[in-house]
């Protein structure tokens, strides 16, 4: 291998030093993305879209499992409808890219391109809805949203169009929709813990902090290993906001009118992000085996001599693997040395490397290569595929273990503004306090350090950590969770 | 049942006198599509959704089995780009939607939303094809295009935003870009025959209706009961022209630049239009079993005396078909008589109902009901899973020979514009015909009686049906395929 081509395909910055840099060579040269002609848009390439469709696919089921049904709303959404929930268009307006010709003519009535689609659906659940019978109802559908952020680009974290996915559900009641509200939040937990491997925080926005229109915003929170925090995945019980706004009412059982209760939720391809963010290092790539296509590499390793008996192994191998339902890639390119095979892979975020040369064939073993880690075993060649499944999942709890050390030493109290300051500006992470529930007493944080509440408990009534609000001092309402974002 | 919901539940239009009404009554009470507020426009429900997820999935797993990798290009063309394929613009300027404000502010250069993708995923083939090593790079896209037409909205079939895949390949040279045109064109071909239930005819389009930029339009075209063709799916080979348009180039083997040959190809969700037409009646939808859900229904029917023998029975008869994995819905709502949900599931489009009352349960019998034709067969109840799985063929082989008996009897031959005009004129279906290759020919057949030459046979060298021109007398080339269209 030349340095050259070493140099070209290698990372060149450094995850502990230069974060931002190293993310965006990451995303580019293990293959996952693109920077796309116009500033905030990427291009998704196969290996990225791989995973989102992975991730897409496990909580695809689980929707459809708990009665969600995927359905398709327009791209674009009339100014008038936008504007008949004012909450939600005060919200977005600064963000909305607008379409105002078709062809050569000038439109009308301009549209938007949905920022989020509660005010095209609800109109939609209110014709849909008639008596208790069609409660509950529950859409959801995946596609893309285009919010028109003015800021840099960071792929799958900050893109003016992202993936995403939306549900919209009406119910009875504030029960039965609190209840998905919290469905949902759990789905989303646990494709983080099960599928994402990386651990995370549930709460509540502040409601300062809410979507324009809930009663409530619950959240998922990860903490990415520079200290600061991602919302993951968020799920809001709407109340009656919309269900008013848009006249989405049933007859109950007494034929009396009753207005609808709504929640949304959903997640973006902004979990990519966090995931890519987390696991991976300054070789590259590293992917959970859940997520992961390949999950395996073989790699033969040859001289001359002894060129068709390890190949015929690696190949039985592979065909082991295959018909075990792995997804393996057996790299018998003969252009490429052993070392750059390593490398590309390693960098590609390929789970485990099962090594072949003479060796293996003579004592009938393959070597593994966990990509976290670089930890080697040699292993009997006799059960192969289980032993590679094996593999694979202490690689999933190496990576979950990893993170949620990371979180678990993240997680500090404070009982002053200094020591808000001192502890996130010199640890970042979580810092828990009491707070008297006013927005004022967020403000001094945010200016000093770009630190915001990013949660509080789901449970309202759980006693704040302290009994003072660790700025003003006055009595605490609840415990506030400060961190960092992205 | 009242005679009010049954007449709000049932089709009220008759397909052979009211095709366009009809249409739209049984895509709307079917549940499959609503019309948005914007003209052009339409919500795809749950109902409508499903099918294309279903559709969608068959044709995903062929394209990766052969090679194909999923993507995700922006929504957004700049201008700029769409004008270097100077083909493509002029082909699709007068039917693009424009976003000309982001937020509070006017682009710089405004924003095409996709009509098609070419023009932005073929610059990024240019930066990822370095050798022949990269080749063939496959990539496909399931998203919504908007092409802003001014015609009536017909759901599915003409809508200004639809749902589309469109897949973008570059190879070596023409051999393997017409048999990637031809790979892609056989898999629309098989999912209607083996999934739609529809047979099909492959052909290329005349030089003069080619897809912009192509070297060779190809397409699947589908007969209508009202005599009209529909084109069902198209694969182009692009030759060099995006190729040269966009220097997507490549070195060979002996380090010499060559040019790389493209191909496109896509189906819409016009396919699902096509499907509805061909197969629903007057009672409503009819959908084969390969894409229904639920493909059985199974309705009880009791009395006050045997309620609970006769839903036990159902309840079984459901969990062993569940078992086998059959789509089944068991209608157990006590506010509806049977006749109700037989009027229900029909309108819906399931494809065999499952009756059972008092003498099922005394004979150990279930009856069984087809939903195109109304036939009746009384089943034992053992392996009931296996039978109800061939009873489901059966449905799928009578939609398709009925569909294919449609199309047997509409292809005819002529020998002159008058007999073109007075075959279609009465029978509507195909006419093949001599064709001197002329556009000039068309003409005076569109002008007269709006139907067009739909398609010319696939091999190029194939002997013209006749001699001569039919219209223009003039040595034919090809045997050109007349007929009205959607």
């Amino acid at each position: 291998m030349s340095e050259d081509s070493e140099q070209e395909l290698g990372i060149t910055k450094s995850k502990a030093h230069q974060t931002g840099e190293w993310y965006a060579e990451v995303v580019q040269k293990a293959e996952l993305a693109d920077y796309a002609p116009m500033g905030g848009f990427i291009v998704t390439r196969p290996r990225g879209y791989n995973i989102w469709e992975r991730l897409q696919s496990n909580l695809d089921g689980w929707f459809k499992e708990t009665g969600a049904q995927n359905a398709y709303f327009p791209l674009f959404v009339p100014e008038e409808f936008l504007e008949r929930e004012k909450d939600v268009v005060e919200g977005f307006d600064p963000e909305v890219a607008w379409v105002t010709h078709g062809g050569y003519n000038e439109l009308e009535d301009r549209l938007a391109v949905r920022p989020t689609s509660e005010s095209i659906i609800a109109p939609f659940m209110a014709k849909w809805v008639r008596s208790h019978r069609d409660l509950p109802l529950r859409l959801n559908q995946w596609c893309s949203v285009v919010r028109w952020e003015a800021t840099e680009t960071k792929p799958f974290f900050r893109t003016k169009e992202f993936l995403w996915q939306e549900g919209h559900t009406a119910h009875r009641d504030m029960d039965d929709a609190w209840e998905e509200t919290m469905l949902r939040l759990g789905q989303y937990e646990r494709v983080y813990e099960d599928v994402l491997a990386m651990p995370v925080l549930t709460g509540r926005k502040p409601e300062h902090d809410k979507f324009p229109g809930a009663h409530t915003t619950t959240t998922v929170e990860a903490l990415m290993p520079d200290g600061k925090s991602v919302q993951g995945a968020t799920s809001h019980y709407l109340g009656t906001s919309f269900g008013e706004a848009f006249d989405i009412t049933y007859v109950d059982e007494d034929e009396n009118e009753q207005v609808a209760h709504t929640t949304s939720w959903g997640i973006s391809w902004r979990s990519l992000g966090a995931l890519i963010m987390t696991h991976s290092d300054d070789q590259g790539l590293v992917l959970p085996p859940t997520l992961a296509d390949p999950q395996a590499v073989v790699v033969p390793i040859w001289q001359e001599d002894n060129v068709d008996d390890v190949l015929a192994y690696a190949e039985d191998v592979t065909a082991q693997l295959e018909e075990a339902g792995i997804r393996v890639h057996l790299d018998d390119r003969d252009h490429r040395n052993p070392g750059f095979k390593y490398n590309e892979w390693e960098l590609k975020g390929v789970p485990v490397r099962l090594e072949i040369g003479p060796n293996e064939v003579g004592d009938e073993t393959v070597t593994f290569v966990h990509r976290p880690d670089g930890e080697r075993t040699t292993e009997s060649v006799d059960a192969i595929a289980e032993t590679t499944d094996d593999h694979l999942e202490t690689v999933y709890a190496k990576l979950y273990a990893s993170a949620e050390e990371t979180l678990e030493g993240e997680i500090r109290e404070a009982t002053s503004r200094e020591e808000i300051l001192g502890t996130i500006g010199q640890h970042g992470g979580y810092v828990r306090c009491g707070w008297c529930g006013d927005e004022a007493c967020e403000e001094p944080i945010k200016d000093a350090i770009a630190a915001e509440i990013v949660m509080v408990p789901l449970d309202r009534d759980e006693e704040p950590v302290h009994e003072e609000c660790a700025i003003c001092g006055e009595p605490a309402e609840e415990t506030a969770h400060f961190a960092k974002t992205y």
